[in-house]
């Protein structure tokens, strides 16, 4: 099967990361997937929500939003319905999980980082998108924090980037267009750290079912396509990257305790 | 490890399943998972969302809800917050894709079949035995239906049940209460169908990500625990699940039209 | 004329009180009035809302829902709708002050006690069969704070209960079923104290006015049925209820008190 | 007792009833009760709510609001809070029963009835002076009707109006003001027609529950009271309200035929 | 052209204004411009917004509405759609505006003055109105705040009112009424100071743009209407209206702290 | 006195236009002036509002948003608040109001056009960028639309652009930046056509009201700002605004039938 876009089963779109985009946040980018295209932010307030206050952790939390016309529809505003729907709801929790597995919350202090992930084109793939920039916002942030906090120990564990996956006319692909999306029988969305550890997996068959051999394979395209969009997030990070997953022991430290409490 | 309630590591909750539970409703189910409660109903609606129109297809919705004190703490109203947040809405909508994966939607006609999952009284895995309940309520609602419809087409198409499983101090786990839950690492909820197939995977390693391996370890538990609850299912429907998957070429044909039509 | 379900006109229906019905609430009872049936639980929260504070006093506040499948006709979430209805707060509110006319308030302190109460099958009568429930259970919360809060003046002054009474085809009857209810052309809700007591009366003849006589036999029915519930839940309380009543004089200080601030 | 207004116990306050108060309604009263004033209006609308629509009935429905300065400290507006609070939807729906049960609603066709009361100044008592002054404003908008529908059956079948009664330090009072009523034991708002009938009666006493004979009594002034006020409607309408209670067996008939029906 | 009611083209409406007109607020004026009536009422809280605490400076806020028949069709009312519509957002910041404009903050101390102006009856020039009018409303609240206060510098600047020009059949017509208002090709409100200074210009040519000729006709029959109003105003507060302006220094001198300081 | 970025006083920022912004848009256009970014889209929908079905009329509607890390501090999602903010409402009136003043809404026939402006980044001058590039997206728009429903009268009778102007420490300045807009004392924009009318002026004096002659000297500064952007418009436009004010005698006529119409 030839795709629409002539790429391979295993192929990820044309990936575009252009850190800061946007000349007020702490840490920006625009991200490009083929013509998925989504502006990545992520804002340092000096606060943590109530059940943190006095720990001494921080916190991560995303917001998700569509430009009403970034769909081949004109998308209602969620405002004019006032109230955020189901579907957003589901992709913010998902961005705010993936960042946060990543970093050291006990590092970063009393602190809360907004993520805010807003689509400007919209061609598929738009939550994995918002994954992968943001993560790049978010180093910048952290680093442009760490010019005046100092940290004592790096806070990001680890790269972090998602890929979606799907069965499409019985064969499996990498990175679904929309095209290709509305077709398929199984979409599944894959979140990783540079580590080959799994973040979230997601993925459902609602059309059709799927067997156990199916899933194996999805796995491996995720894998794969995760490793290629760690090695671009790393070369737009270049030395504002060289950090990650210095924090040594006290991450470990830190996990080993976390163990003991429960 | 010996788990809090003695159970084996991969071993499921006591399961029971009240059918005809609430006088009102066309299919209604008290489903026991456990300490977990859930009210779960089916209700039948002569009419169909806009999308769907004079498409001749019919649809199956889902509502999940909590009372008050269903909770360790006691939990605000969704109404009194004016908007149903975002774990509410991430349950309704892998409720709805669960069951509307099983059902030919052409079959019931321009119908809305409305699935509420009520829980009375939450030790973790409401989600979970919501589909599992959800199930048997919608089998019986349907044969009601057939009773004055007569379809020549019988609906369902196979069973499905869902689990959770979930790693807690390094080991992996089948149908976590939720003491165990809040320990986890790693927690993931599995759809699966009779046949073996999977509807539905989301497991997410906020805390900590997981390996290939305990991927693996993870699917296979899951899939012997819904096993199990697929007999505890077929034992409480008695007759009425016999015509489950008796759709036939049907059914079969309905897939390919679909293949085609993409 | 004979009853639907056989009754004698002024006769309750069978009647039952399951207390510690959900393991989380302070105090819980499931309250079964014929096919009428209602969770209500009773949490206790140590804060008082803002126009309480530093007065030493405590509140008490009543929430009521319906599970959508409780009714005939599925009923739409009020969270849909994204506000309570008229009706809905009409019978919050009811029960409020049904519950806080028979608490010392000043003798819990400050603290709130929410009330709950979440109608899961509807037969008519769910706000007088809430109120003679949640009276149930707010005795056991009560009990239950007292052994770690030790009142020195027993907070519960009396019993209350509470019964429809109405008017169908020029008969007065007794707590009407829903199809007796939806012909009665006056509807009459009475709260009473095991004193013999009014707290609450509202009555309508929305469809046809009544005159003072058929005034006098609703309130006589009233009382007589009232005297009844109260019976059943002085049975369901066993030692639980002992208490009840027995502040003596402190309670009449109280209200002594009062007048004079007035 | 003396009333702080030099008032007999069983004596309403000054009462005066302005119509013609708006220009652009079709029945619009300014009632004043002491100092409590609300603009009473009545606007007919062609149409009717779906549950009525191909019946031939129509509909009356009330609004309530108050003007944020009508009450001694500012009240917030009810759209800041984005709902209708508790007590404002308890008030509308009373003035709705009361108006709907003395119109023939077959009489006016499938029309709805807007009542909208508005308090500009609150002193007490706005929900009865509401019912009262509301009946003018209907009544007059129902003779613009007539002047083009020309009904066959004159729609209003009796006068009705709306009083305050209640206990302040063991007395029974009639028409309490703002400062009688914060100090009132038991509140009680009785609703009659010209007739002498019951329309709703609701007496609640949260702070001390009452006797049967202070129920007698206080029934008692409320009949005293509402005699008084129809009085003055009567006179207020002059001419306007000499058709009341004309439409002779027509409206006898249709309560037949309700019975009949159920 | 001669004008609906008679008017020369530069004549304002008869204009009438009523202080004192609800008991319960500290200012309260009921203001009539033709037919057009507005209630105007100034509390006073002793509070300011979370951006001024601590600055010492008051604040001033607006709010508008409508009863539902103060319109020829019925007007839902804004709580009914859960939100506050463009138009009146619109209204209450151009008066907030025009108020703020003229009294000086810092002089107030650290106060809220709450000003709603609720329209009873409108027949066009409803935002000019209740400027005009709450401008009293606001002198009267002042200076019985002052009669505590004992303000060191008085804090009104200066008299300010409001007025609408527009152009009918290519003439300029000064305050038009709602007949006038739905034929103008061009709309503009005009806020002005005793002193001939603009505080607010708003001009709207959505059906017809108009010429710089006919803006200079426009502001020179406004600035004429605003010296008739402010004359009204002026007679109306009489001795209240006394200390206007007479701040002197100080509020020239706050007026250079705050160039500085930018 | 030198500007921040050295413009002389009457001088408006770097403007650029991109055209064909977004893929799915009917128009769309990225509008930047200075620093300030808005993404601008024309979308076609064939329905109009109900008070325009059958009158063969349009109908142009606006929409304006920000993302969240636009401004200098992260602005809250409107959609969190529920409603959307009296700022925006009112930007969407006047850039809604701007574009139907140019369009001859009859030649669109029963169409909306949907304009979003949406904020990426935000320097001052937000709205009046938004105006001016929302019509060269709408030009496109309706270009586009012509194509297949080939317009007998081109709808667009004019260019229309925005500017704002304003008044820093006594001197007028064109185009103000955020810096200098949050020093003005003066406020104003103003929509004007390439025929030198104005469609709209919105001038606000808050902090200090302003002279007659400072009035004149603002709109002198806006004129020549906006000459300036309508020769940067069609600039951009090229041929595709080469039938603006083509319509000739058909969009006469069509005003003077509206004149005779009233």
């Amino acid at each position: 099967m030839t795709r629409i876009d002539g790429r391979q089963s295993n192929e990820i779109r044309p990936y575009k990361i252009t850190r800061n985009y946007i000349m007020h946040a702490e840490g920006s980018v625009l991200v490009e997937s083929g013509n998925t295209k989504v502006i990545c932010t992520a804002s340092i307030e000096d606060k943590v929500p109530p059940f943190l206050k006095g720990t001494g952790e921080g916190w991560i939390t995303c917001e998700y939003g569509m430009i009403p016309r970034s769909t081949h529809v004109r998308k209602v505003r969620e405002v004019s319905k006032g109230r955020v729907d189901g579907r957003t709801a589901e992709i913010q929790r998902i961005i705010g999980r993936a960042l946060r597995s990543v970093v050291d919350l006990k590092a970063i202090g009393e602190r809360t980082i907004w993520i805010d992930c807003d689509v400007i084109q919209a061609d598929g793939g738009t939550r994995t998108a918002s994954i992968t920039g943001a993560f790049v916002a978010l180093v910048d942030a952290i680093n442009k924090l760490d010019s005046t906090a100092n940290f004592t120990v790096y806070p990001i564990k680890s790269y972090v980037a998602a890929v979606s996956v799907g069965i499409v006319d019985d064969e499996v692909l990498t990175d679904l267009c929309f095209e290709e999306d509305s077709k398929a029988k199984v979409d599944m969305n894959v979140v990783m750290t540079d580590k080959g550890q799994f973040v979230e997996i997601q993925g459902t068959g609602e059309d059709s079912p799927f067997s156990r051999e199916e899933l194996e394979k999805l796995i491996q395209y995720a894998q794969e396509g995760i490793q290629n969009l760690i090695a671009i997030q790393r070369d737009s990070l270049g030395d504002g990257g060289k950090r990650i997953g210095t924090g040594g022991e006290n991450n470990e430290v830190r996990e080993d305790n976390n163990s003991q409490q429960q």
